[in-house]
């Protein structure tokens, strides 16, 4: 009988990705793209409330290549408010004009792996704040989702707790040597998305996201129990550069 | 020669996915979007007569992420009053703004891996209204089809019957300890769908899909035999909430 | 040295599947739909015609949940007879609001695995009926493509001649039980579609679509050696019930 | 150190797969499909004259099902030609009704197992018109891409070049009985395609691509090496009954 | 403890593929085809002013089949740029006509696997060159992307960094042969797009990507521990051709 290892759940994330539409946005009238603009930033200044107030989070990246022109990040105490965060952009003059690429729901997620001194660690401020984290607003952001992988020899859930929770303790030796250079926020999505765990991740040089998966990926947990979906890329889209951005 | 085990099957179900197309809703007339969700609210009204009546039961969910915005799930004595039902929607003015995004066919089943002392169980009240049940209509929805693995030494068809029976027993102990925060209908779909079963789990806090899907990976029964579909997780869409989702 | 097993081939098939465009449909003047329904009503007298004639044979039905509206299952001894009917359909009025959605190349099939006391078994009167047949036109179908399995120790192709007939032999005897409640016609598609075979079921009832194939699953046959594609099942649609059907 | 074994390549190949956009062919005046009708005629009238002049080939069949309506196969001396064709196509009056539906890139390949007399066999005359041939005009094609299996135990690329060689040997003795009903293309796509080897097969009679490909699967090259993709199977058009085809 | 080998890393890449959208650029009026066309000469002109500035390189390539019909790569220090030279893109006139098709995201990549002499090897003049390449504008592109696999036995992230080393010195020994014929850029992406690395091949004769990769194919490190994406071929399309391949 192998023994799960509880997790310790945050705010809820939603992983929004959307894909300009070009030809739509250039036959709108001037008015029509001043109107979606003024329509995105006050959802904008709505959420950065939101976030004032320490009841939830989001981030705004352009994503590099043809996977999708923005994703947004949301991370909110409920998926109520998630859906309602979707649905106010769907609405918006600005929804019109952005095509649906992708998106990911999950939950801000520490495990329980170490052990704690404190009955309900989730309660230390420290750990507070790692579940309901204000998201950096640095350069540079790269999401991907994960699973273990569960293949004849190679099957994480059949793996005694002691064993998982080294590999996984080796791993964060290999992620502690990027501290200042890459910050990290793990989702759990069993039950939530198609795959296990989302992993967010962000650097002020895009380089140190390859530099960090491949040194990881030769960690055992990764190498033989870690299966990757795919990964997306994108350079931070201050509020005051996306009317440049949008500018034609 | 590995020998099969009787189901127990009651009303046929049919989950269906759809897309609001914003674009459209906001192009049509406020008269038009009124009869869209006047034509929804009829066919809520009579699909509630029949849930009333006994003769089957349905539940609409707000999907969460860019899967689906609405998730309806039928259960019907016959697949024929499904069709009817798809039909009527697609029929229907709102059907206008719907784009159907996916669909699961499937049965409510229960095994008979445990013995009864009854030659008929499901003639038993209490397992005849578990294969006719009324979906609960909780504030949180999550589904997903699975199958059993048959690879190499990992092969649930292989396994006798007694070897089944036990991992799905100790499976269920691990379900038990839900009981009251996660309520589940298992449909099970092999010579209908894509996939062997279909799970939907409903329950009051979203995180307990979490919780009981992670947990029950470690049971040999998922760790070993389990292969898993999409997820979708959905927030519960009352009546009298609708043209308020649908207000723009 | 492996031996092959002749089979016995007899008509061409084509499983056509259809998407209503009821947008297009319902902006359609009456006056259109009309003529559309009354162009579907030409091609089936004509395609009956044809099987009254024992020139071929076909059947509509109308499938559950999203991945079609209609599947027509059209024999004929030619490759180019399919390919006409295709052709007709989608230059015909109906076929402007017919989006196709999946089809399927093939021909009937029986195996040569149990002796035969005659020389050329594909003359005598009752297999030659089962090769060219006429589809019944049951209540309920259900088809899906298959493959044997080719994979380590898991090769069907690798496989004695006697072993394989030996493991079909079980596997019919299970298809056996299900005389009267399932007619199945197994189609070939090596070298034709992308399966090894497909699998045409009807039934009276859909739940024995869920029983022959979760019983048939057990023999060693489909455990071991059987890959699985995309179930479609489906209610018969009489050609008196199509304008109804259509009806908007 | 596991040897490669030269190949012998000839003129490359482009498989274009085109669906007719029946409804806009409908809504296209009469004058409109002359014309699309004509400039049809007129690229193959041009390519008939490279195929005279022996500087390339072609056919056009019609595909059976919805996989595409048309696939025209071209062979020319190099790749530049090969886009040229696709470029006209795409801008002559009958590309506005042709949905590219999928392609192929390739190159006619001869492979260097068995030993030749000469030192520079290419150019024997037999050999080279089996390098730039002209290809048959038969009444059906059956096309797929295929892969030399690479997993575990099977895996083509370690065996030695002797154990190769004599078990595709032992294919093409398979392969002999057919002479006369089956002409066969290979057609090879390493750093060219998704797929290492394209077959293009002739027949006068479709049932022999499913005997064919039926008995060479069980050759041991097939059955432990062998990875098969799409099948797409055709009824020759020749181009007096193009008109016909299109006619509505 | 498997040990990482350090990577060098250059320029970041974007491979962009788009597809001529024909039937609009019939459409369009002269005028808006020759303001079309302008706007990418003048992309085209600031790009190579980029290029002679030694701060980026690109190149464009007409791709043969129907995966896309153009293939630009760019090379820019920043992955901003890279995302700006998109945004430019789908702002122009030119991009009203291109639809995406396909692009990938990575970093000029080379190893330390061999020992260098000094310690900082990427400052070397000839390893700096190598880093941030002008790219070659040769007759003929291949692009496609590669995994190391990771799956039982055959796992390239555990075998030691010796073995990895011996195995890439000898595949890399298969590439000189091709010294002259054929010019590789290797551009790493793990943590930055869905495969880890990416090769672009140019050559003079395109039958030389097919030669280079069958011929590597059988070097261990392919055979045993080489997983490969799509693959895309392309002709060259320099700027004083553009205006010939668009003309209609």
């Amino acid at each position: 009988m192998v023994e799960a290892v509880e997790t310790m759940d945050g705010w809820y994330s939603l992983h929004d990705f959307r894909t300009v539409d070009w030809t739509s946005w250039k036959l709108a009238t001037e008015e029509e793209r001043k109107e979606a603009i003024e329509s995105l930033q006050q959802l904008l200044a709505a959420w950065e409330k939101v976030e004032e107030e320490n009841n939830g989070s989001h981030v705004l990246y352009n994503i590099v290549g043809q996977k999708a022109d923005l994703m947004f990040m949301f991370l909110r105490p409920t998926t109520n408010e998630l859906s309602e965060i979707e649905t106010e952009l769907n609405k918006s003059k600005m929804g019109e004009f952005l095509i649906p690429a992708h998106s990911y729901v999950s939950v801000v997620e520490l495990s329980k792996y170490r052990p704690y001194k404190v009955e309900k660690p989730e309660e230390l401020p420290e750990i507070a704040k790692r579940l309901k984290p204000i998201l950096p607003k640095w350069e540079h952001v790269c999401f991907y989702p994960m699973d273990r992988r569960r293949q004849g020899e190679e099957n994480w859930y059949t793996l005694e707790k002691d064993v998982r929770g080294q590999l996984l303790y080796e791993h964060s030796k290999t992620g502690r040597k990027y501290a200042g250079k890459v910050s990290q926020i793990i989702t759990g999505s069993i039950g939530l998305d198609d795959w296990e765990w989302g992993v967010t991740l962000f650097a002020h040089d895009p380089l140190q996201f390859k530099k960090i998966v491949y040194e990881m990926r030769f960690d055992e947990v990764s190498s033989k129990y870690g299966e990757f979906g795919e990964f997306f890329v994108g350079n931070h889209l201050p509020n005051d550069a996306i009317a440049a951005y949008l500018n034609i």
